[in-house]
């Protein structure tokens, strides 16, 4: 459809385009850095290692066909070796090689990963309410700040959608990934985008499975203010900006 | 970067923007068939009753740690049981509601399900080598043509990357989905085709996941000819088009 064509038109594979494109990588400029710097003196918090004693359905077959969005979660919190495990399925890193390039347990093109991750904690076992970012290298949380008035300002974010997780009162955890797309860019220049995206599906549904696996639920979000969660974040919305929410509680009976 | 900003820009929300937007669905334009019709008189192959029986590695925890894009296959074929599990864990059909929505094995914005699977066959028991459709409301394979040179064909249309599954000697099938966007787009608009990457990439992660499950591996690949996978499948390349691809076979030992 003609009003579409644009929006259809990224969709599609630009890679003949490619072709002729002497990328960043190429043109032997520095590769940007693998993850976001961040100030040593910040107050970190430990992650219990990642253990598979967290997992109380571990039958792949049953969390794939079991899987639902959940919008309603119980009371109950998660506790922080439940969390441990989230950010480990979800961005954990499993091999670095020589060259420094991760590999994690979700497949990214070209192992660019562009992503970080944000986290509005309201109901984790031993952890402050408020917005952490998660140190993949380090696998530790960083603390980066309070949040008065955090379920009303997640609701504002989600611009108040009525099939949005009702998380003012429930839910536990609030992912936020970013991109910082010359990660990819640099390797992949106009082709990068339409990859960020599929990527970062890939990397949700692993949440989907490994909440499942801990009795617990995720509902994705896509509906979002961008220059709200952006400016919240301290991210400029150009090189840095959000890309995609999911919200994990745990399930009511 | 200002030379990707209309890239970087289709990545972020645009949900302020669409509130100002009549869609389709909203004008009461008649909604769009959730699955591509097909001619009642093909060739159709009967799947097997999915079961948790052909799944020999059913701990999750096991699944997200150990996979990997696997870019080498043994020669052992993919049973047509294994296959039926692998088409039911990417797009199989739960739950069908009153108004006729499908509710998925893979969570997808607005359950719009703008996605259908092609299959390159060439190494499924008692499946002879060729192009297939997977019609998901009957969860049968529609046999669509057989093509000959198929192998060569495929590192064609993949543009005979270096890193991409030689697929000419080893992997099973591929699989190649496509999108018919106005599925979306009659709900969501202009904010449909960022959900639609986002939920290509959820499905892929499920056919990594379960390909481990069953001791084979994938390999997604996202670098191919548009117009030539378009124009092998008979796809118009508007309405529907080819987005996202993903080898599978066997591991080596």
């Amino acid at each position: 459809m003609a009003r579409y064509k644009q929006q259809r038109d990224f969709l599609k594979s630009n890679f003949n385009e490619f072709k002729n494109i002497k990328t960043d990588r190429m043109m032997k400029i520095e590769q940007p850095p693998i993850v976001k710097p961040y100030d040593k003196s910040s107050k970190i918090i430990d992650l219990p290692e990642v253990s598979e004693k967290v997992v109380k359905n571990n039958d792949i077959y049953k969390c794939i066909k079991e899987r639902r969005s959940t919008r309603f979660y119980s009371d109950e919190s998660i506790s922080l070796e439940e969390l441990s495990y989230l950010l480990w399925a979800t961005q954990g890193i499993t091999t670095t090689n020589k060259a420094g390039i991760t590999l994690r347990t979700v497949p990214c093109s070209g192992a660019t990963h562009s992503f970080e991750t944000y986290l509005f904690i309201t109901n984790v076992e031993g952890v402050k309410t408020g917005v952490y970012r998660y140190l993949p290298v380090e696998h530790k949380l960083l603390f980066m700040f309070e949040l008065d008035g955090i379920d009303k300002k997640i609701d504002e974010i989600t611009l108040d959608q009525p099939f949005v997780p009702n998380f003012a009162k429930k839910a536990a955890v609030l992912f936020v990934w970013s991109t910082i797309p010359y990660r990819s860019e640099w390797k992949f220049d106009i082709t990068a985008h339409k990859k960020i995206l599929i990527d970062i599906g890939h990397v949700c549904q692993n949440l989907y499975l490994a909440s499942e696996s801990i009795e617990s639920g995720t509902c994705a979000i896509g509906i979002y203010d961008q220059e709200m969660i952006d400016s919240l974040l301290g991210l400029d919305g150009d090189e840095e900006f959000v890309l995609y929410l999911a919200a994990v509680g745990k399930k009511r009976d």
